[in-house]
């Protein structure tokens, strides 16, 4: 017998369809003797919905009512799963995140939980009933309601298992696992049976989203099993442990992750004195620009390129931020390509393996695919290239790098 | 400078331009110096669909959880308008029951307030926030979320105004006040300056469906002034009070109530012995069948005649219970009459003035109506008749006690 805190997403519940096939895979772990802490998030549409209907009113909306707006959502779902679980014989119990008590920080809309009570559950749990927590959400010290920002409930359902010392933390999405990349770039792409919290990271917040950063992060750090698995087939997902708890060796690469619709960004001929790095990127952060790849290189007369990407979204508000500021500290023009894509090679093992980005770059030549830009960390190699050639791209690092063959 | 509870319900906040008018409202009161207690309902629809959900998911839902879902309902609407009123500058802060704290014992779906806490409520007002409370909601001691039934918003409005020792409650709602009778069917009738609590309370039982019964009898026992007005045009409305501070001679008769859809069925024959009312009733009430008038009169034979009548969509499932009833207590035959009204003369004024009854059987029959059943209490009488002349017969009644005119 175990404890395993699952959490459902918005999808998973989106129907009252879907939430009847919650209670019934609920069903089908507590027949065979676990106890069950489920977590779920609101109807898929709903918060939009919310958010929507907030913005009508209030341009820039109070951080506290939008947390007793948005929170409704979750409170919602929660007590329709306890009709579903009930209505199959399972007794059950929800909780809001103040009924918990799940105690954050007052930072509305993107609160951090400080600790969680977890007596009531233990006292439910112990009387046989499976206890369904809102996720998302928790209470401050003043009793005002708080959110935990976009993506929320994945961190609750980890604060959870971490308080209740869970021997699991299930995340249940649309996808059945984490894949070494995109199936639908690679058709022979794999479903990772393991992965590390440190590759986790990285996939994630390089496009395959899978799983929330934070929650990742939380996970990580009270070292709390993870898996991924689909809420619509059966299946082992994948298992997202510390590397310790990595008994094999390593693989050198787990996965490839990409992300497209992005643009690029060069300040052609910034004269090099100090400072001049802040003045480029100050506007761009002021302006909520979300900055990805930054590269910097030397160029000809004693001035620098500085390179950089956005979300392509971005191209037209980064482009006047820039021009302003190229005539500002006398640069010689900015160029603009808003047809780029970058791919990443992830794994632990690359550290103590050489030769992985040149085996990389060789791959990419073969194909006659220019390298644009370059950037590496300890478990990553990023590299920018014309859009075009992505699909190409990742199909043959793919191949390179044998990732259709379990190492 | 008043302190005033204003309630609105769930048509008053039925979209995001209504809740932007209820803002406006509330803004004009501040600025009169006001300091104001808003309670909401939900946006009028949502409570049903939520209803709907939970019936799709288990035959009889939980009613623990039926609690946790129906009260998203007025948190929605309670942040929505904060937002509404910060975005026109005006400072407020919304509560939910629990926040409150609204205590109330365990009863889910159908729970009565123990005890309110004002402290936080008062702190807001004292810094000059417009407090926004959702309405039939509470908190039991456990922390369950409770619910106070279909209404409870009203009740909710007067017993923060109780507790807050508030100088009036206005319950805001789709019509200007209460009505001698209906305009509809008597283009004459006059908005009431005033009534008093067991006037309206014998109105509102009786089909003039402004306020909810509960609410009343709060608002009597507490002796809470309440004002029921249009959310959608200004006017004064009309003021409930309690009869002593009616300050002038009150008026014979305050209004005429009635009932369409009504059904009368007569149990003949039924043996005079004791008990056999109770063996008629029982399995009606057994049934959840809601009961109005009843008459029993001395038949010929030693027997009976028991006649009473129900809301006319429960007479097929009542008229098979009395057929049963009266072939096991040997009564003659049920018969049934499913084209009558009944109509009620209201005045806390009638117990000092003889008269009123034989006046009014005068009226009706002066229209050649014929009366089937009547019953009276201290404030009311009540005349069944068919339903054919219904609106003849309020019409005629309105003018012979001249209640076009103010008394």
């Amino acid at each position: 017998m175990a404890l395993i805190v699952q959490k459902y997403g918005g999808t998973s519940v989106g129907t009252i369809e879907r939430i009847r096939n919650v209670a019934a895979k609920v069903a089908k772990y507590r027949a065979e003797g676990h106890e069950l802490v489920v977590v779920l998030s609101a109807m898929s549409g709903v918060t939009n919905k919310l958010v929507e209907m907030a913005h009508e009113l209030q341009k820039e909306p109070s951080p506290r009512e939008m947390d007793v707006l948005l929170s409704t959502g979750e409170q919602t779902t929660i007590a329709l799963l306890c009709m579903a679980l009930e209505s199959i014989g399972i007794p059950s119990r929800s909780y809001t995140g103040n009924q918990v008590r799940i105690l954050t920080d007052s930072a509305f809309t993107k609160a951090r939980i400080v600790s969680i009570d977890d007596a009531n559950i233990r006292s439910d749990l112990s009387q046989g009933r499976v206890v369904v927590v809102a996720g998302f959400q928790g209470v401050d010290d003043a009793g005002n309601i708080t959110t935990l920002g976009r993506g929320g409930s994945d961190t609750t359902a980890v604060a959870l298992a971490a308080a209740l010392k869970a021997d699991e933390c299930q995340i249940y999405t649309d996808v059945d696992g984490v894949y070494t990349t995109d199936p639908r770039v690679v058709p022979e792409a794999r479903r990772l049976d393991r992965i590390t919290f440190e590759e986790m990271l990285e996939m994630a917040s390089l496009g395959s989203k899978v799983l929330q950063i934070r929650s990742v992060e939380f996970a990580g750090k009270y070292n709390v099993p993870l898996r991924v698995l689909s809420s619509f087939e059966d299946g082992p997902g994948t298992l997202i442990v510390s590397e310790e708890d990595t008994k094999m060796e390593n693989p050198v690469i787990s996965g490839i992750a990409f992300t497209k619709n992005e643009t690029k960004l060069s300040v052609r001929g910034v004269p090099d004195v100090p400072g001049m790095a802040f003045k480029v990127f100050g506007p761009i952060s002021d302006a909520n620009i979300e900055v990805d790849v930054i590269v910097q290189n030397v160029g000809i007369n004693k001035t620098n390129d500085i390179t950089f990407t956005v979300q392509r979204t971005d191209t037209d508000k980064a482009t006047r931020i820039l021009e302003n500021v190229a005539k500002d500290i006398g640069a010689e023009k900015v160029e603009v390509d808003n047809k780029v894509a970058k791919i990443s090679l992830v794994g632990v093992g690359m550290r103590s393996h050489a030769g992985i980005a040149s085996k990389m770059f060789e791959a990419l030549a073969a194909e006659s695919i220019n390298i644009q830009l370059i950037t590496t960390s300890e478990i990553k190699i990023s590299v920018v290239i014309e859009e075009k050639y992505l699909e190409l791209a990742v199909r043959a690092l793919h191949a390179a790098f044998g990732l259709k063959d379990p190492s």
